[in-house]
């Protein structure tokens, strides 16, 4: 009864999932793992209350039968194969972001997909699961601020690591933001524009920060602000201004404290802190929609190649310099249901 | 290797935690349920994904080999011969509050235990698992205000049921901020007083709110209102005041509205949603500390034994009109570990 | 045109009310001032840009024909010889608080006061000009919120100089609360208790901070908090809670700053900065009512009377540990319009 | 010693500064008015406690001898001759903004007044004197956040009158952000482009809401979201974000009401309400200035040309779609302290 469930790529990722599927989540067993360092697999999988069977690829662990979903952890280049292979298999799969490393790739899945004629595929953008986006959607399809005409993202992280490059700020970070964009308005981008201020002195020879503007098929304006070297903490910010009024996210400090002048709450100090329970919910109702024999309703592969394509222009904008579009091929009757 | 579990009492609240220990935490599995009412145990026992053997009698679950540990969610008058047949037995038992329903009975519990030699038993005050709650406590633990000279705090509920008296206002509403006080301050309540304020229209026969003052063994001042008819939603506030600044819960409105004149968050409609994240967790830690053979560090049955005390006294003082000592017995050492 | 004002008492406050006379509000001309130190007083005449004349004593100040109104800011037992030489002469008189030092000094004023006919006295509450009150105040009196039950109020100092006394926290502290209670609920106080908290060590010999509780005459129950070693700040909270809601003082920041994993806002560093536009304000409007020739709606000599009486309660309250009625004598007509 | 003024243009913003001068601040006597419109100059200098003349054109109200400054609230398009005039005459003139409406009669100013050799001239950009703003422009000068990157500002209207073109989103609305900015930053402004979102329903033939994007000559990058029939309320926000921290403008309202489910605030309804007390400060400083006979320090002739400039260009991004240079003449030493 519980989801048997294997877990391709075991570093921090992924044996933070095996973690939370163990130790926190109901319903599931990690039953199989495998890992490009064998050694680094067989360690977790012995560290489990049950010690899971270790495999020597991903293709070995997704072919095994008491395998009966597969997660993908793995290093973004493999994504592709690892994905493809549970769609052949038949097999549920969540798979971390990216979906895939290129645009080609995520058409590749797509088309896979599409042609086993049922959604297997979920993606980890995991603040669709965040209960403070999750009222702000709420709030946004109850037409109650009217119809969105601006967004305004913020996403700051305190510092980097020396192996972050300029484009790292769209694919990695904002990345997220598009997702998030796109789920919330509940339509395609169809342009990007990367624009440049100043630099901060923290940021090295990166360009730090940068202000990107999306175009929403509806004409919706979004700007995102991506500072990844801010220093003061992960900040999280996000308002859509509708015709009616406007819903932002809330502060996230759990206590207020007076003291030497001040009145303040805490920003929390990275991704975990601020996000922790959004994949906690994430990997819970993949595991219960895949007891129940259901479709994902999380991130999809067409949601996964969307992501893929924002950023592609994004990448292409900041290089250009000028207005770039978004340019989706045809979607899928398959993944009609959602943005 | 999950936790084998004994369910006394399918009700609201046994049933509440059979979901949560089913579909939402890791590590458990209820494999045994019982009720006064039969048709009942056995509609929950047949729901669950492997079914629960029913048992006809709180005893005889406690007594099967594979039921573990116990939980007792059944009427308060029941608890202490469950606890104590679960001491009898040497299996951890979760007992919904009230630890028992008198001071003696609380008192033959923690006798039982302390002749067992070791911790057994977690009362279900919920609150010490509540983030906010916890980022208050690690503030005053902090030494950064200073001691603490006052606590301040709110007990709102939009309504309460027919049957709800004017003492329950104490034994069940006020009961959990007595627990909150005690576990945030780290020490016990001396004194208990309660004021009647002009009784709002609301409350019918009930005298609604309440001003509580507590006194603690330091002489920190307490003051617990409790507004259980106050229409807007459930609302709990709390300020610790400390020599050198204070820290209060935050806001909990996971998004801000603009609209019609007016910026807005959201109060939690009732307790489920307010502390539903703290029911989780203080389930999960319980039930992980079975798993790892370690005594709970929740409540004890001296903390459910002092929260009747506390209790009893403000009753009293409620009936007098007076201030009303609060006599504890002598605490034994096996609860030297904390308040 | 302008409104001529004689000044008695040139000391902190008598110099701030001619400062702020001179050059903040409009529609008046300080042209007479007197204290007790007749260099004081000359240096203060002379730097006006119209110099003031100065008198010997504040009696002959009054009696000037130019004096066409008289601020009262001498040293407290002074305070009623010149209201009362104020209300034999005809002339509007805006004293400082206290109205004077004993109840029956008090007395005395509205008895002179009745006899002459017309309200010419106004006591300097300021608070009852803080914007962030008045819209308390007209929350309350919509009705929205039901009608009020109970009141909760915070008045916090950083620190207090060598010759405050614990008596002080009572007479010249929470005495601010005194007046703004009554005024909020609209009616009188008619006991007072006061509880000894654990004593802060930056408190000295002082007992700080205390609880003072209030009850109102239709019910409603107060609770004050003065805590005036408080370090951080100089802070006034408060909340009254109605049947079906509550209103509470907002934040005053006017910025937030994000720094150092903290989001935070300023705490106003004492009474000055908290108070200041309420001062301006309290001053202009009663320039103006005396320019208009109509009675003051301020603070009357029956809210300075009801203050006294109040406080002496708490004193005694504070001396004894137990509750203390507050007995007021009978309400004049002349002060109907108002608690 | 009342400083002496001739107010030229006594439409709504006209009688609103004469009441302030008259019955709000200190220190200032309106002598002298005129207007197109003879009989309502009449009416207005009739209303005052002492009547003011009134004279037949702002050049002879300009030239009377006890006119020592001069405040011009008259039509645009009339706003050079009168500052000229006083200029000339050598006479303090506040002007309310635009100082001129083109950006060749503003240059005329400033040659008038660099030949002059003396600063004369103040345009009522009102922010500048908020205490919010002075608080943000305090933080960004401390350099407790490093050096500005990025600066978001939302200027938002419940709605606009019926003569409303989309141009005066920029020339009317978005022109306070432009001062704003500058004196915030302490440079100027170098390009801006014009974004236009999905329109609100509520904005009829309009194009709203707007953003503009404007760059500093340090490279900070600006945007301005003007939404000018955003219904709910006169909401202004902004952020500046630094290199090591942010600093953002708090909420304004006074009190919170928790009601319905909600825990609200209010929003102001309209520009009055939220920056009363900015017009106010501004204006008294500016008569304490002329009191004292040093020249303004508010808004120049410089920030009033450089406002022209920025608006030009931002109507010209408006209507071509591209980014615009702002291309600002020689900056005279006259205006070297500031922005």
């Amino acid at each position: 009864m519980a989801v048997q469930i294997g877990v391709i790529g075991v570093g921090m990722i992924g044996r933070d999932h095996i973690r939370r599927l163990t130790h926190v989540l109901a319903g599931s067993q990690v039953v199989a793992v495998s890992d490009v360092d064998a050694a680094s697999a067989n360690e977790v999988a012995e560290s489990l209350p049950v010690p899971a069977k270790v495999y020597g690829t991903g293709e070995e662990l997704i072919a095994a039968p008491d395998v009966q979903s597969v997660i993908v952890c793995s290093w973004g280049p493999t994504h592709e194969q690892y994905v493809l292979a549970a769609i052949d298999a038949g097999k549920p799969v969540f798979c971390e972001k990216p979906l895939a490393t290129t645009q080609d790739a995520c058409s590749r899945i797509i088309d896979a997909e599409v042609r086993g004629g049922r959604r297997l595929v979920q993606v980890g953008y995991m603040r669709r699961y965040d209960a403070a986006y999750r009222a702000m959607k709420q709030v946004i399809d109850s037409g109650d601020i009217g119809a969105p005409l601006l967004l305004h993202s913020r996403h700051r992280n305190p510092s980097v690591p020396p192996h972050y490059t300029r484009e790292m700020a769209i694919t990695d970070t904002a990345v997220h933001d598009f997702d998030t964009v796109r789920w919330l308005l509940g339509e395609e981008l169809v342009s990007a524009t990367v624009l440049t201020p100043r630099p901060s002195r923290h940021g090295g020879e990166l360009q730090d920060p940068l202000l990107m503007l999306l175009e929403s098929a509806s004409g919706v304006l979004v700007d995102v602000e991506t500072s990844v070297n801010i220093r003061y903490g992960y900040d999280i910010q996000g308002e859509v201004v509708g015709e009616d009024g406007t819903v932002a996210l809330g502060e996230t400090s759990p206590v207020v404290v007076r003291h030497s002048g001040a009145v303040s709450g805490r920003v929390p100090a990275d991704w975990r802190e601020r996000f922790l329970r959004a994949y906690d919910v994430e990997l819970q109702e993949w595991v219960d929609g895949v007891a129940a024999g259901v479709p994902p309703n999380g991130p999809s592969s067409w949601d996964g190649y969307a992501a893929a394509v924002v950023s592609d222009a994004a990448v292409e904008a900041l290089h250009s310099g000028t207005k770039t579009a978004v340019t989706l091929g045809e979607k899928p009757a398959l993944y009609d249901d959602g943005a």
